[in-house]
């Protein structure tokens, strides 16, 4: 039945950067002829030497990037000194076990903020945060949490769970007015697969292990989660659950509410959970509810069931190409609604497009032949607008024949709406570039560029005006604070629902000269934000709201509900232990901006 | 864009019965010889002259029936003198309108239970229920609700929401020791579809609208929400929520958590609900958890938005026959691996089959004769027992193309399992019969003989388990209270998920000469879910706890949880204006029982 020990998986040789995004193997260097190489082995893009790179961006930007002008990364970053609860500490050391407990200020600064650019980011890189944790601890098993958790309400310690650390929310940023000691739980040593129900394809799986081991270990043994979310490599089960996380094949497995069955929950008055794990069931009010989207306000996520799947036996990758954005939406809008969809089906608008060839190296001879052929059939036979045309990258999943009749109807419905065959070879590469392309914005801070994407989520017949309200707003809101060059700004599709899409927004500028980027991009932000709420998006579709989108909760629940999250805090952390302040627990910073 | 006004569906000739399940028009009829004639024209098995259905309960329950010895329904069923709250009535009638409220014997009776055969239908019908509501309102509009609960909370009366009245968990059940006037909330007039937004395939609708009501009018304009619970004809929108409804179709379209994209619920503190509805949003904890699995226990649920599909290209039955019911269920488990489920295939027992064939009418030349065949193919040439061979039946849905695909890979994998098709006609039967069978229970009482339908949710690896479990309990609990004749004890598996299915049990036995039938059957009950769970099961798939199942919820979710969903009512509902005492708010009368 259920295997109660599994070998831990060794990721030894993943080593992660301490601030920006990823492992330390990978980075995109620039040569001396002004060619980009990713380094290391780890991705598919890696080792490739890319000319086009640059230019591209130069052109998108409407900049011209000066190669010795970079910006200067904070060498020694400033760490303010430990405002350490001395009797917690010792009580920490003496009944958990010293090597669970770390007050050195690197290890603190790296606890200490999110992947979110202008406020976590760069601040860190280029500047200083504003409040660091004045210590780790590293809890080994349930216990262990539920002894910090009981010791912090003893000391008056404030607690922040941390996962992967890649919350681009806001959602790890300290509260300023947060007086106690802050102590950072860092989750990642609980991260063993607790057993494995061969027979009802279930596993029980402590919430820090990240992603990406979870899937090799699971895929040793002949399964998967099907869990994909952009950041797998270096995000956590807990950190999936506290955020309402969403993966690439989320069509086939579901969204992480869809995939987990139960959570173990560990909050400071007790342990909430449930019975058994079931398939489905009604059992009331279901409390496991509490811990989906709780973002660090009410306790600590330290395991949950979550359904497995046996490997598929095939799996296939495409691509489409259609002559309009319009016209690939409106084929998924009918490809939505037939039930039968790949495990992933993303649409990458015109710009991401070009700035996926941009990615290219030195074709081969045949490929050159190749694309010239693909190219002149594009443009001269099938008369697609180079700067209209849009693709869609393609994973089916399943049987043999399954995969085979998605293929087929997928073909067959995208010639309805002008799309042609792109083929596998890019489908693959498109899909595969989502995780080295997380490295280019720490890249292009280099340069004075700052980046970031947004997600939103956008009922049918929305999309349209959400495109181009963004659009504008962008274009208004860089001659507003006088930036220079173009802004970039280019959408994606990336999840479809019965009744509407996911948009993943990325947007970035030039920033030479301009005083304060950080503040200026995250005031652009919360206007876009606005904006995209104000013709019809969601708050967030699977980021979260964390600190950056506490000013449109008030839109997105009622006030009554306000009220019922804030007893549901009240009730399980009436000390406010987990003082980490996100949605609507968040400090209205940034409400006088909106007059919120 | 969205239509805001619609018509509203008629439904004149859909008279319920006060007590009993469906509508009048229906029952099943003895005639003079013993057969057996189901009345009106309302089902397929209409009119029928069923020659072997009298006879396969006799020998089924090991008992003869007596005709000239049935049991008496009480005529005129005692009615306790309303505790009416004066001030609340001359308030209600004062600022609602007189038409809006009920102080009528009739009313009052007919609101004061659901449709739990021993512990309230025996006891309305047989005997006399301990505690009836006071009082009937009838809302026709959010504002008219939250004026209901204003005025509730100020002259103290305790409300219980009524949808359909179909509950099967005494969630309707009065509590006893409610000393305040009880006053039902009849939801029935809201039952408007507000709005449909054809473009994004969603509809607004009011709570008290039922489900066969809601699929006729979505029917006009070519929609479906595709929820089929077997209550649909009687049961409501917000009954669905408040229990957390599957429906039989729940493959292709989802179970209402899936088709409800939000919810308004009034509750005394006021509106919860959450801002536009959202295909899917990261926005916290969402507030709309808290009406799902409510059970009246919190607030009145006014409307929700629910996802609306177009009507199918292509609907196909389908039936399969297996030598055993482990085969069918082993084809189950393989099925639902492969993703590809048709949007319905239930498995039923060799009894349920057999009782199936009981209910036919006397065929034609023609079918005698291809029945001989088929009976002979399954008897002779496959060398089936018939008393071990079982059925499934199926329904697909979809493009014509996706229904044929579906069809194929079902038969191909059935055969793996000596799986034999059985044809479209009596798939499509057993599909219907669903409707159809639920008056059996009412039909029956008539002859001393009491039954249930209890469902719960098993992994798949449980599924022989409890199967095994449930029958030796049921025996050694019949012998033991001294029952005549044999029970009887059937299971069907209803829903397949990735890692377990939904089995529903039906029960019942003779009890000619048992002083006190409904005692005894709830005993039994309680016992049977002690033994499903101890096996394996969960506390309910779909019914809910309501009160009957209250026992049992210290195995569902851990103390904190309950203190949790504690929290989350003194926080809604300080006062407990919504008194219902459901699920971990009921009284424990029953734990005496089972030392709990």
């Amino acid at each position: 039945m259920a295997d109660k020990s599994l070998d831990k998986g060794s990721s030894g040789e993943d080593i992660r950067y301490d601030h920006k995004w990823g492992f330390t193997d990978t980075y995109f260097k620039v040569n001396p002829d002004h060619t980009v190489t990713v380094t290391g082995s780890r991705y598919a893009l890696s080792g490739t030497v890319m000319h086009e790179f640059l230019p591209f961006v130069e052109e998108m930007l409407d900049i011209k990037i000066d190669f010795d002008n970079l910006k200067p990364e904070v060498q020694n970053k400033p760490v303010a000194p430990a405002r350490l609860n001395e009797t917690f500490y010792q009580a920490v050391q003496a009944q958990l076990s010293p090597d669970k407990v770390s007050i050195e200020d690197r290890e603190r600064l790296i606890h200490s903020h999110g992947q979110t650019t202008a406020d976590e980011v760069y601040k860190v890189l280029y500047g200083a945060l504003d409040r660091v944790v004045d210590m780790v601890v590293y809890p080994e098993s349930q216990e262990d949490v539920a002894l910090i958790i009981k010791l912090a309400g003893q000391h008056d310690v404030c607690l922040v769970p941390y996962g992967g650390g890649t919350s681009v929310s806001c959602a790890l940023q300290l509260p300023q007015n947060e007086t106690r000691s802050i102590v950072s739980v860092d989750m990642r040593r609980m991260d063993q697969i607790l057993w494995i129900d061969h027979e009802n394809f279930r596993a029980g799986v402590q919430a820090g292990i990240y992603g990406k081991d979870l899937e090799a270990r699971l895929e040793r043994l002949g399964y998967t989660s099907g869990h994909e979310p952009d950041s797998l490599e270096l995000s956590t089960l807990g950190g999936w659950i506290a955020t309402n996380a969403s993966g690439m094949k989320k069509n086939r497995y579901g969204n992480i509410e869809d995939i987990v069955e139960s959570v173990t929950m560990v909050t400071p008055r007790g342990v909430i959970e449930s019975g058994p794990a079931m398939p489905r069931q009604s059992l009331g009010i279901d409390p496991k509810q509490v811990a989906f989207g709780s973002e660090g306000n009410l306790g600590i996520i330290t395991s949950a069931v979550i359904r497995i799947h046996k490997l598929p036996e095939a799996k296939k990758y495409g691509s489409l190409v259609f002559p309009t954005f319009k016209a690939g939406t409106a084929f998924l809008y009918e490809l939505a609604q037939t039930g039968t969809l790949p495990a992933s089906i993303r649409l990458l608008d015109n710009i991401q497009f070009r700035f996926g060839s941009a990615l290219k190296g030195e074709p081969t001879r045949w490929e050159a032949i190749m694309g010239d052929i693909q190219k002149f059939f594009l443009l001269k036979v099938k008369k697609f607008d180079p700067h209209e045309l849009c693709a869609a990258t393609i994973v089916m999943e399943g049987t043999k024949e399954q995969v085979e009749y998605q293929a087929k109807l997928i073909n067959r419905m995208a010639k309805k709406y002008g799309g042609i065959a792109g083929g596998e070879t890019n489908g693959k590469r498109g899909y595969m570039l989502t995780y080295a392309i997380a490295y280019i914005r720490d890249f292009l801070t280099d340069f004075h560029i700052i980046g970031e994407t947004y997600e939103t989520t956008v009922p049918w017949n929305k999309v349209q005006a959400v495109l181009d309200s963004v659009a504008v707003q962008v274009f208004k809101k860089h001659a507003e604070y006088g930036l220079p060059g173009r802004p970039y700004i280019s959408p994606r599709i990336t999840q479809l629902y019965h009744t509407g899409v996911c948009i993943y927004f990325t947007h970035g500028f030039s920033t030479l000269g301009v005083a304060n980027p950080d503040e200026v991009f995250s005031e652009i932000e919360h206007s876009l934000r606005e904006t995209i709420m104000a013709a019809g998006g969601s708050i967030s579709h699977h980021h979260g709201v964390g600190k950056i989108r506490k000013d449109f909760m008030k839109h997105a629940i009622s006030p009554a509900a306000v009220e019922l999250i804030k007893d549901i805090k009240q009730a399980n952390d009436p000390q406010n232990i987990f003082g980490i302040r996100n949605n609507i627990f968040a400090e209205s910073a940034a409400a006088e901006r909106v007059g919120g």
